[in-house]
């Protein structure tokens, strides 16, 4: 059991950002990762929708032996994450309650502000998330639809990117959040330009990172890591031409993106 | 037969801009707009796949008594009009082709530019169509991945919009084009930033316009106009749940979007 890989998917690209904090946190792990590119993006789709893609999904990659799941896509945890830790035989973790429960570990003033895609916010899963953990706790949103575009680009640390930071963040600042849940698998790239537009009074929250930190608590309470001294294979899946993820994907883990492949799971039993 | 609706799909939104255009060339006419928010967008999807969608939405349109359609997208265009013009007993219209006649009929310089998504500049589909009319034009294309999610912010005139348009045009005005295709149905929108950013030396060349032109120009040819008389109903389709297309289709309206259906069209025979 401890020899097989941890799977992990997302919508497309933006999961990435998890990836590549599971291999800093544990090098020696494989992953397979699965971006179902040629149905991006789950935010617009309706909850029933992502749940039949993620169960598809999920089928997937238990095929292939995994041995944790990780979903990484804010949508597909909202919508899903119960589902399909009910349905699979091994530990399912998502992207959102990992956020949370870090972002109610560090507020002092007890207001955190939550940043992600429309679709996201309008799900309310962090404000729920969080009010599940501590009642008491103000969570103040806010949409930022600019800023996967702007992840995606490159345009991470431009003029563009930092007025953009300020009209959607500004407002948050001036309410008095002194936490920020970075609420979208893409932001972790913005994560210089938003920390810089909020000041050092707030501090950031990665679920990308927070995630990781997860992944790995489970996996050695349960014995389940391989020895430290291996080194991990990385695969990974997409369901469109994979010209356009191999592009953004190098960006977002500085050009260690290895194969990419094609598969098509139209009609895969969720 | 003009008595029936003219019919005009496209991915997602932003087809609404050809919309508006074909009501304002033609308001007697009755309109039925589809839009494939469930499955957008198209770009990154291979061309087989478009065609499939294309020949699905053109299905379920023609069911519906029309007496023209307009592929009111740029990959939709590129990937199935020949297609589409096959299959169907009735005009068939893309947006490139009215696009790129525009293009080499202002040109004075012979080099025109072309901008859209990365996908439409990709596949060159703006290129051949110049090339096939005059194959003396020179055709420099700059793909603009913020221009779409900027006009559906509705960050139209702010600086952020001007600061994207320079960082993606002033090459464009330096190569000497005197035209500048907006290659997208989005970019319509931006008109006044853009203008503003390549200056009066340039010809901006609407696609949506000379689409609608053309509409115009083939209905009246085949005697199939209404009666001037008449004022046009407008009835809109979506695949998905059509919260975000009401909101940003109300945007690209001016806020006279009528009612939304939301429809599904899996195992629509093509």
């Amino acid at each position: 059991m401890p020899w097989k890989a941890i799977g992990i998917f997302d919508s497309g690209v933006g999961g990435l950002t998890v990836l590549k904090e599971i291999v800093k946190a544990l090098p020696q792990e494989d992953t397979i990762y699965f971006g179902d590119t040629a149905r991006v993006p789950y935010g617009t789709k309706s909850p029933e929708t992502v749940t039949r893609y993620s169960l598809e999904i999920a089928s997937f990659l238990v095929k292939r032996d995994i041995k944790l799941l990780v979903v990484a896509c804010n949508t597909a945890s909202a919508a899903s994450l119960d589902v399909l830790q009910k349905k699979l035989p091994i530990p399912v973790i998502g992207v959102i309650e990992p956020g949370a429960r870090r972002a109610v570990a560090v507020t002092r003033s007890g207001k955190v502000g939550v940043i992600g895609t429309a679709g996201t916010i309008r799900s309310s899963a962090y404000a729920k998330a969080i009010k599940r953990l501590n009642p008491e706790v103000e969570v103040i949103t806010r949409a930022c639809p600019l800023f996967v575009p702007l992840a995606e680009e490159g345009w991470t640390d431009n003029e563009v990117a930092r007025l953009t930071a300020h009209a959607y963040l500004d407002g948050l600042r001036e309410e008095g959040v002194d936490t920020l849940v970075l609420g979208c698998t893409h932001y972790p790239l913005l994560k210089k330009v938003i920390g810089e537009t909020v000041g050092d009074g707030v501090k950031l929250v990665d679920s990308a990172e927070e995630t990781a930190r997860t992944v790995a608590e489970i996996l050695r309470a349960k014995a389940m890591t391989r020895p430290s001294s291996e080194q991990g294979n990385h695969h990974y899946y997409v369901t469109d031409i994979p010209a356009g993820f191999i592009r953004v994907g190098n960006r977002f883990l500085g050009g260690r993106l290895g194969d990419v492949y094609q598969v098509s799971i139209d009609g895969e039993k969720g």
